[in-house]
C-alpha cells in the first residue's frame, strides 16, 4: 500500500479516536460516514442530551466523549432550538462486533496487537487489522468498509476472523437508533425492526417533516440470526465458527432513503438491486469510479511524501463531501464528517472550494453556483428581514438558504458573503460557461446588486458612498467602516449586476446606479497612499500585545484574552486585506501588497485555518518562499494532525480547499480565469518538491501540467487549442499537444 | 379621597390590568407585591414553563397573559439558564375569592359595576371597591391590603362583603406555590399545607439552596374553613352568611421569612406578634411610618394635579423599593414590580437613583453605595475573569455582584458602569459623610482605579492614553474609541483614588500613576474645538434616516429597524454626552453644551427611558423652557401611561429618580455636592407650576425648599447655619431660620 496514497493509524489510542474518526470519514456525497469502530467502546454513550441546558446551545460546545459517531445525508437538516436549523445526525448502523467466550471485543479492554486503521483514499475504503487475544485464542479481526461511489445510498462492509485455532464467535450487528445531534434528538418517531431473518429496518421521522429509512443486510454463510431488541436499536447475532487455520466473513450492506430523494426507492430496492454482486464486484466498480475522479483531480507531489499525503487528503476529502447533481446542498463547513458548525453552508464554499471544482470537474462546480441561485428566495427573506430590497445571502446559510447564524456580530455584519457569492457566479461563468451569469445566475446577481445600493451609505462631506457596520473576512474586527475587502467585492458585484443587469430585470437606471456605486466605492488607505487599511479605524485600534498576553503560541490567541480586547486591538484572526490582493492581483502594485504584508502579519494570529492559503499565496507574489513554506506547512498539516484535535469535529473542508488552492494556484502560479484570459502559470516549487503534476480543466479545455526543475510542460489533452502563458512566455498550445516551458534566468526552483 | 394623592383606575379593562398590577405594587423593602386581583382571572395561567426553549432566554421576552402575579423578596435570587442568576417569583398568597351560588368573583364574566382600584400613595395601601350582582344579589365588595411598614414582613388583606339583603357566600382564600419566574421553575421542593384551623403554611426550597416560609391566617368571625387541595397549592373555604342590610369581613395576614434573614424568625412568630393588633391599629402603625417617609421625601407641586400625581408615583415606588438597613441588596432595574431584567442592578442606580436617597434620607443611599463595597469580591472576579487588575464592576449585577448580562455587547463594552460606581461613592461622601472615601469605600475605588489603569491603551503616535473599545451610556455605539462620558467618569475614578488611594492599599507610585491617567485620558471634540464628540468614530457614521425608516414615533426606532442599521448609524438610544455635560456642567461652557444640544437632539431616539431626565435637565441650563417641559412630561408619565405598557413589566424606578431629578436638579436648579460645596439653587418653575415644595437633606443639614412665583425660600429645619446661593445670591441661612430669595431681572417663572 503506498505510503502516499493511505492514512494509517498504527495502534489505537483513545485521545485521537475522534481526530481519526473525522479524517476517515467516508462518503458518496450522497452519504457521509465518520470512520468510527464498529464495535465501538464502552463507557461512550452516544444519546446524551446535553443541549437541556440553554446555555450550550449559543455556541459549539462539544461532549468530550471517546468516540463520536456520524451518518450524515446532506439536505436532511431538523430545526435547531436556536437558529432555523441543523444537519441531522442519522442512525449509527455501522455495528459490527465479534464476542468470544463472553468477551467483546474492545479496543480498550481487549489484549490488542498489531492494530491499524487505514484509509485507503485512492479507492475511498477504510480497513482495520488487529490480533486479539480472545478468551479462546488468538483471532486475526480484519474490517473493511466503502460507501459506494456508484451506489450512493449503499454502505459495504466485511469483517472477517481469522484464527489458527477453531473458535466460535457470536457475531452481532445492528442498527442504533438513538443518537442525538449536538446532544439534541431530532428524531420524532424512531422504529427498529427485525425484517426477514438477516436483516434490520429503521424508519425514521426527522423533526423537520423529512422521513428517512435504512435497512442492513447481514450476509454471512451458516448463521442463525437472533434478535435483541432495545430502545431505538435492534441488534442481531449467530454463532459461527472460525475454523482451525480458516476463517469466517460477516458482511454488512447497508441502504438509505430519503423523502427528499427524487423519485425516492427504498432501501430494500436499492439493496435488492446489488443483490448479484458480490464484495468483490461491488468495490471494484467503486474503485473504478474513484479512480475516474483521481484522474481528473489528483496533485502529484514528488520529493515530499507529506506534502503528497496532505495533499491526497485534501482532494480526497473534496471529492468525498461535494454531492454529485444536487445543487439543494452546498458543503458545509466540516465537509458533513461532524455537526460543528450544525453543517451550514459559510462563504468557504465560493471563495475557498469553488476553485478545486471549477478547475477540475466544472459540472461539480455548477451545482456550487446553482446552490445559491436556488437559495435566493432566501436570500430575498432575509434581505427584507433587515429592511433593505433584494438579496441578501445568509452568513450561514442552511440548505434553504435561511440565515442560521446565532451570533449577530457575523449574522448582522459579515455581509462581504454576498458579494463573495457574485463574485463565485462570475467565477464560474468566466472558467466554465459564460452565459451562466446572463441566464440562471442574472436574476440573483442582480438581486444582490440591488441590496447593496440599499445597504450603502453617503455621509455627509463625502464624494463617495460608503459600507459602513461591516466585519470583513477578518473577523477580529466586529464593526467597521469601508473594509476593503467588502468594498472591492461589492464593487465587483455591483459591476457584474451593471453588465448582465438587463437579463436579471434590471432597469437601464438600476444599471447605472449599480455602476455607479461600483465606481464610487473606496478602498480606505494610510496617508502614505500605498498601504491599503483594512477599514477606516484599524489605524485607531490598540496593540495587541502578542508578547505579553500570547503566551502559549500552539493555542489560539483567542482562547488567551478575552473577546473585549480582541474587539479593541489590532488583530487579524485571518488574511483581510492580504485575501483582497489574493484575489485582484492586477490592481496592487507589488509594493503595496508588500506593505501590506509588513504591516498586517505583525498583527495576524491565524487563529482561522483559512488564513494560511491567503498568505502563502501572496508570500509567493512577493518571492517570501521560506514564509510560503511555512504557511503551505500550517495549511496542510490541520486535519491530517491528529495529536492536536485534527478533524475530530469535521474536515476543516476550506483548508483543504485552500491546499490545493497553494499548490496549484500558489507554488504553480496558475492564475484564475478572473484574473487571466489566458491560461497562465508561474510555478515555483518549494525545495523539496521534486516534481508537481495536476489536470486543469480551463475554459472548456482540458490541460495537464507537469512541473519539476525549472521546467514546466503542459499538454493539452483536449481538441482544440488554446494560448498557454508560462513564467511570461505565451504560446498556442493545438490539442494533443505537450509544450515544455524552460524557467527564464538564474534561480531556477 | 385626594387626587393627587391617589391612583385610581375606574372599571376594569384585561388590556390594562398587567400596567396596573405593576403601578400598583406595594413593598415595604423587604417585601414586594404586585398590584394583583385578588380572585385573579380564569385563563391566566402563572405556571407556564416557555423558558424550555433556549431561544426564550436570550434576551426578554414576556408571555402575554391577562395578568402577572408577582411576590418578591430582594436578595431571594435563583439559578439563571443562561447568565448566573435571576430575582425569584415567590408563591401567591394575595388568593381571597367570594363565591356566590357557585360563581366565583370575576371581573370578566361577572356582571359588576363601580369597579375602582385606587393606590393611597400616602399610605402605600390598595383598594378595591366594585358592585357584584351576584346569583344571589348585588353585593359591594372592598378589598384592602398594605405591606406593613412596621413589620416588613407581613401583608395585612381585607375582604368586606356588604348587601341589603340576606346572601350567603363561601370565600376561598390560598397560597398558590405552582408559580414561575420568566417561565422558569426555582422551587426544587414547595410544601404547601394547612395549619390549625385557618392558616396555611408554604414551605420553600429554592434551587439556588435559600429557603423561604410563607404563613397566612384567615379571621372571620364564626368561619368554619375547609381544605381544598391541589399540586402546590392550598386553599380554604368558609360559609359566610352576609346579613340584609350588613357586612361580613374576612382578613387574611401573611408573613414571609427567609433563611438570608439576620436572626431568622418563622413567620409564625412574625404573625403572633401582631395578633392582638387589629386591622385598624396594625394599618395605623403603618400609614404613621409612611406619614414620616412622605415628611423627608414629597414634592409638592401645584397648579398642576397631574405632574404632581406623576412625581408622586415616582417618589412613592422610590420610597418602596428601597431596602431599610440591607446592603446585601441594591434596587433592581425594575424596581422589585416585575421580572423584567431579571431582577438585576444596573448603573441606574448610581446615576439615576443615588440622588434622590442622597438628598431625602443619606441613610438609605449608605446601603446603596454599602451594596458596591460588599460586591467588591465580585468585581474583582469579574476583572480577573476579563485578564484584567483590579476590579470590574459588573453591567447586570445580581445580589453577589456577579456579572449577569446576556449580552456581550453591554457585558463587554458598557464598562461605564465601573467608574460610575466610584463616581457615586464620591457623591455619598461629598453630601453626606465625608469619611467614607477614605473608610468603607477605598478598597473598592482603588481597586477600581486599578482596572481602569490595566483597561487602558497607549496608541503609537498618541500622547495620552485611550479607553478604547467602549459602549458609553448611548447603547445604540457599540464599540467606539475614547467615549466622552466613559473617558470623563474613569478619569474621575482614577482621580479619587489617587487622593483616597493611601487609605485603600494603594502605593505612592500607584497612586502618582492613577493621577497621571486621569489627567492624560481625552475628550474628543470636533475641529471646530467646540463640539464634544461622543468618541472618536461618532462623526464617521452613517445617517440613521429618521425621517424615512422611524415612521411610527409612538414606537421606538429600534422597533422599526434592525440592530444593525442602528449599529452604524449616527443614532442615539439616550442622552451620553449630554448626560457628561449633566454631571460637571461647570466644565463646559453655554456654548459647548448649546452646540452638544443641536448636534446629538436630531439623532437621539430617547429609546431608552433614561434619555428624558438629562434632556430636560440640559434644557434648563440653556433655558430652553418649552423643551424641558416636553421632556418632563416624556418622563414623568411612563408608568402613569397605563395605556402604553407602562409598567406593566415591573416599575421604570430609574425613571422614577429621573423625574425626581428634574424637579430638584432641574426646575429648582440645585446644585449636587458634587457640583458645588455650597447648597445652591437656581429655580425655574415650568409655567403650570404654581409652587414647588420639597425637603432637602444637605451635608448634615435639613432643609426645606418653597418655590413659586419668582421667590424661594429656603428654611433651615435643623440647628447649625449653613451658606445658600440661590439664584446667584449667597447668604448665610442659620438653623431654624427661612430665607426668602427673589429672583432677580425680569421674565420670572
Amino acid at each position: 500500500m503506498s505510503q502516499t496514497w493511505s492514512i494509517i493509524e498504527n495502534g489505537f489510542k483513545v485521545s485521537t479516536n475522534r481526530a481519526y474518526e473525522g479524517l476517515f470519514t467516508l462518503g458518496s456525497g450522497y452519504l457521509h460516514l465518520r470512520g468510527s469502530l464498529e464495535e465501538h467502546l464502552r463507557d461512550a454513550p452516544q444519546n446524551a442530551d446535553y443541549m437541556r441546558r440553554p446555555a450550550n446551545v449559543t455556541s459549539e460546545k462539544f461532549v468530550e466523549t471517546k468516540a463520536k459517531w456520524g451518518a450524515y445525508v446532506p439536505g436532511i437538516y431538523g430545526p435547531h432550538p436556536l437558529c432555523n436549523s441543523e444537519l441531522v445526525n442519522l442512525p449509527f448502523f455501522l455495528d459490527l462486533c465479534p464476542v468470544v467466550a463472553g468477551e467483546p471485543l474492545d479496543l480498550e479492554r481487549s489484549r490488542i496487537d498489531a492494530c491499524t486503521r487505514t484509509l485507503d483514499m485512492r479507492t475511498a475504503t477504510l480497513r482495520r487489522e488487529l490480533d486479539w487475544d480472545s478468551p479462546s485464542g488468538r483471532i486475526r479481526v480484519s474490517f473493511e468498509r466503502f460507501v459506494s461511489a456508484v451506489r450512493p445510498a449503499v454502505c459495504v462492509q466485511r469483517m472477517t476472523l481469522r484464527a489458527d485455532r477453531a473458535i466460535e464467535v457470536t457475531v452481532f450487528a445492528g442498527i442504533d437508533a438513538d443518537v442525538r445531534t449536538n446532544g439534541y434528538d431530532h428524531f420524532k418517531e424512531a422504529q427498529v425492526t427485525r425484517a426477514g431473518v438477516s436483516a434490520i429496518c429503521c424508519h425514521l421521522e426527522i423533526d423537520s417533516g423529512d422521513c428517512v429509512d435504512i435497512e442492513s443486510r447481514l450476509i454471512a454463510a451458516g448463521a442463525a440470526w437472533e434478535q435483541h431488541e432495545e430502545r431505538r436499536r435492534v441488534r442481531l447475532s449467530a454463532v459461527l465458527k472460525i475454523p482451525a487455520g480458516g476463517s469466517v466473513t460477516v458482511e454488512k450492506r447497508t441502504a438509505v432513503a430519503t423523502s427528499r430523494d427524487p423519485g425516492v426507492k427504498s432501501p430494500a430496492e436499492i439493496l435488492d438491486a446489488a443483490d448479484a454482486a458480490g464484495w468483490d464486484t461491488l468495490h471494484a466498480e467503486h474503485a473504478a469510479a474513484w479512480a475516474a475522479r483521481w484522474a481528473g483531480a489528483d496533485v502529484l507531489i514528488e520529493g515530499d511524501d507529506e506534502a503528497q499525503l496532505a495533499m491526497r487528503a485534501s482532494v480526497y476529502h473534496l471529492l468525498r463531501a461535494h454531492v454529485p447533481g444536487d445543487s439543494r446542498v452546498a458543503i458545509d463547513a466540516k465537509g458533513y464528517a461532524g455537526e460543528a458548525y450544525w453543517g451550514r453552508f459559510f462563504w468557504d464554499t465560493e471563495m475557498y472550494l469553488l476553485p478545486f471544482y471549477l478547475y477540475t470537474d466544472p459540472l461539480r462546480a455548477r451545482t456550487l453556483v446553482d446552490f445559491r441561485v436556488r437559495a435566493l428566495p432566501g436570500a430575498r427573506d432575509n434581505a427584507a428581514s433587515y429592511g433593505y430590497r433584494g438579496a441578501r445571502y445568509p452568513w450561514e446559510s442552511d440548505s434553504d438558504g435561511r440565515e442560521c447564524c446565532p451570533n449577530w456580530q457575523y449574522r448582522d455584519h459579515e455581509i462581504h458573503v454576498t458579494a463573495d457569492v457574485a463574485y463565485a457566479m462570475a467565477h464560474y461563468a468566466r472558467a466554465a460557461e459564460p452565459a451562466y451569469v446572463r441566464g440562471p445566475a442574472a436574476e440573483a446577481i442582480v438581486e444582490a446588486a440591488r441590496y447593496w445600493l440599499d445597504r450603502m451609505d453617503r455621509r455627509p462631506g463625502d464624494s463617495h458612498p460608503s459600507i459602513l457596520g461591516v466585519m470583513g473576512p477578518n473577523e477580529y474586527g466586529p464593526i467597521n467602516s469601508n473594509n476593503a475587502y467588502t468594498n472591492r467585492l461589492a464593487a465587483f458585484a455591483l459591476k457584474l449586476a451593471a453588465e448582465v443587469g438587463q437579463e436579471g430585470g434590471a432597469t437601464p437606471k438600476e444599471r447605472c446606479a449599480f455602476a455607479e456605486a461600483a465606481a464610487g466605492l473606496p478602498i480606505p488607505r494610510a496617508k502614505d497612499g500605498v498601504l491599503v487599511l483594512e477599514n477606516e479605524e484599524f489605524a485607531t485600534r490598540a496593540d495587541p500585545r502578542f508578547n505579553e498576553l500570547w503566551r502559549n503560541r500552539n493555542a489560539t490567541y483567542a482562547a488567551q484574552v478575552s473577546q473585549e480586547r480582541i474587539y479593541r486591538s489590532k488583530c487579524l484572526k485571518q488574511a483581510d486585506v492580504l485575501m483582497l490582493m489574493m484575489l485582484f492581483p492586477h490592481e496592487f502594485t507589488d509594493a503595496e501588497v508588500k506593505a501590506a504584508w509588513d504591516y498586517y502579519l505583525p498583527f495576524t494570529t491565524h487563529d482561522s485555518s483559512l488564513s494560511a492559503g491567503a498568505h502563502a499565496i501572496i508570500a509567493l507574489r512577493l518571492g517570501l518562499h521560506e514564509q510560503a513554506w511555512e504557511f503551505w506547512r500550517m495549511s496542510a498539516d490541520k486535519d491530517i494532525d491528529t495529536e492536536h484535535g485534527g478533524a475530530a469535529e469535521g474536515i476543516h473542508i476550506a483548508g483543504c480547499g485552500a491546499n490545493w488552492q497553494i499548490a496549484v494556484l500558489g507554488f504553480a502560479g496558475m492564475a484564475t480565469a478572473l484574473q487571466s484570459e489566458t491560461f497562465t502559470l508561474a510555478p515555483q516549487l518549494p525545495a523539496r518538491w521534486k516534481r508537481l503534476v495536476f489536470p486543469v480543466a480551463w475554459r472548456g479545455s482540458r490541460l495537464r501540467v507537469d512541473v519539476a526543475a525549472g521546467r514546466c510542460e503542459v499538454t493539452n489533452l483536449g481538441q482544440e487549442g488554446l494560448q498557454v502563458r508560462v513564467w511570461g512566455e505565451s504560446r498556442h498550445l493545438p490539442g494533443g499537444q505537450m509544450i515544455a516551458f524552460e524557467r527564464p534566468g538564474k534561480g531556477k526552483r
